[in-house]
């Protein structure tokens, strides 16, 4: 008897078949779900099907197919228009209950897209879970350390993120010193560290050369089975285009998608990476 | 006897001359210190003298010269590099304190200005205290009104700037509904009005037309005296560039420049502006 196969409905990113590299390589059978529009063609090379974000029959339909009965969310969705879902019929008869879910912050739309697929019989787990080699693991990832400036930054990141938690706001933050310079609300971290590197053109940021730090962190209470935050190759190139020394995530709980690369640009940048308690 | 007047030392924008002419219906004497490279030529209709930021002892010299022992700072001072101070001799003097303040955050610096200029025996008040007329009263201010929707957001963008108060960051916020979209840190007001209308064209923002509200107010526990924070008609075309339906000020705690040019222009765009308890 085989054991059942892990699902994975896919967004986009190297994440989602990198995670499922991640468990073949555990020698799990598993069977992707790519999303239209977000999903790289890469997930073919995997048992596999596609669906529309609205096509929520269907989705069911290829799950049940393939006898998938625990799956995870893995890769970046855009946040779509209500117009753009595709529903189709099983998606419609839910219409009422989406809009409500997309009028509050991400954490409220992801909450109830788990909790329709539990209320399925799904098992929904994390990225972390189904492929834990996948986050950050505490310590120095790469080949730099943060000076005793950039830790008193992290610490403020860390602090003032937290204060942001019950607003469903606020995955990262950039620290200079001990100032908090940028935080992160729907604009997402790569528009946050272009703002960084902007203002600091401006000389609207003391520091002497390079400085500062990317804290990026879960939310407070955010349901960990969806949307774990990520870093990747282009987070570490913005990081060095805003000027900053280095990059501090969550262990345990960020993604590194193409984490050689990732590490790698950081070393040649020489930008620390490093997992912290969170 | 003629009462000594009030001392105004002035940035950039239409609020020292604003608060220039208040003071003057009031029939105070009053004498201002313009910032170079900041305030505008305009304040050379009162009585006046100019000094770069880094002259103190140029300033106290006019200062006392004019009998002023009540000021107000007023107007937009762009945070300087340390090498454009310009610093005089009592200036140099004070050159370490002025770092290690400058690595803090914006309300530190201010209230190491305060500080300075209480130490030589000044008394410093807040230009909400000489010219009350050129804040934010309760209630709407001019045509318009917003949505229980609009009062939500509100609600979510005050709580969200009274949790970031510790940090020394966070004067402005803009809720869509009740979520929390954008947060200003070190980019300032303009800059984030800016990036909510790039990503409300993104299609990352979920709205049916027009919007969602500008949230200002003063950090909590911010010096009142230093760096009110202040709308005006760029505000106001911002905010409708960004798609938001109104504008929520903190009532007595937020300047409005050209005030009938802002709530005209709120007017004519269909934005409420209102004075809210903060």
């Amino acid at each position: 008897m085989t054991a059942a196969p892990v699902g994975l409905i896919c967004g986009g990113g190297a994440l989602p078949v990198e995670a499922a590299e991640a468990i073949e390589r555990d020698g799990r059978p598993l069977f992707l779900v790519g999303l239209r529009g977000s999903a790289p063609a890469e997930i073919e090379r995997f048992p596999h099907g596609w669906v529309r974000i609205g096509e929520i029959g269907k989705l069911f339909k290829l799950l049940e197919g393939a006898g998938v009965r625990e799956l995870a969310i893995v890769g970046a969705v855009q946040r779509p228009a209500l117009k753009d879902l595709g529903f189709d019929l099983t998606g419609l008869a839910s219409v009422p209950e989406i809009r409500r879910l997309m009028a509050g912050g991400d954490d409220q739309l992801l909450r109830g897209v788990v909790g329709f697929l539990e209320g399925k019989g799904y098992a929904v787990r994390g990225v972390h879970e189904v492929a834990p080699g996948l986050t950050a693991q505490a310590g120095l990832l790469g080949a730099h350390e943060g000076t005793a400036e950039d830790a008193a930054g992290v610490a403020a990141g860390v602090a003032a993120l937290g204060a942001l938690g019950p607003f469903d706001v606020g995955q990262a933050a950039v620290a200079i010193g001990r100032r908090i310079v940028a935080i992160e609300a729907a604009e997402g971290t790569d528009m946050m560290l272009r703002r960084v590197a902007r203002i600091a053109e401006k000389g609207r940021i003391r520091r002497d050369g390079r400085g500062g730090v990317l804290v990026k962190l879960p939310k407070p209470g955010q349901d960990l089975r969806v949307d774990l935050p990520a870093i990747g190759p282009r987070t570490i190139a913005l990081a060095e285009a805003a000027g900053l020394s280095g990059v501090a995530i969550a262990e345990g709980h960020v993604l590194i998608a193409s984490r050689a690369e990732t590490i790698a640009l950081a070393d040649a940048a020489g930008l620390f990476v490093a997992g912290v308690p969170a």
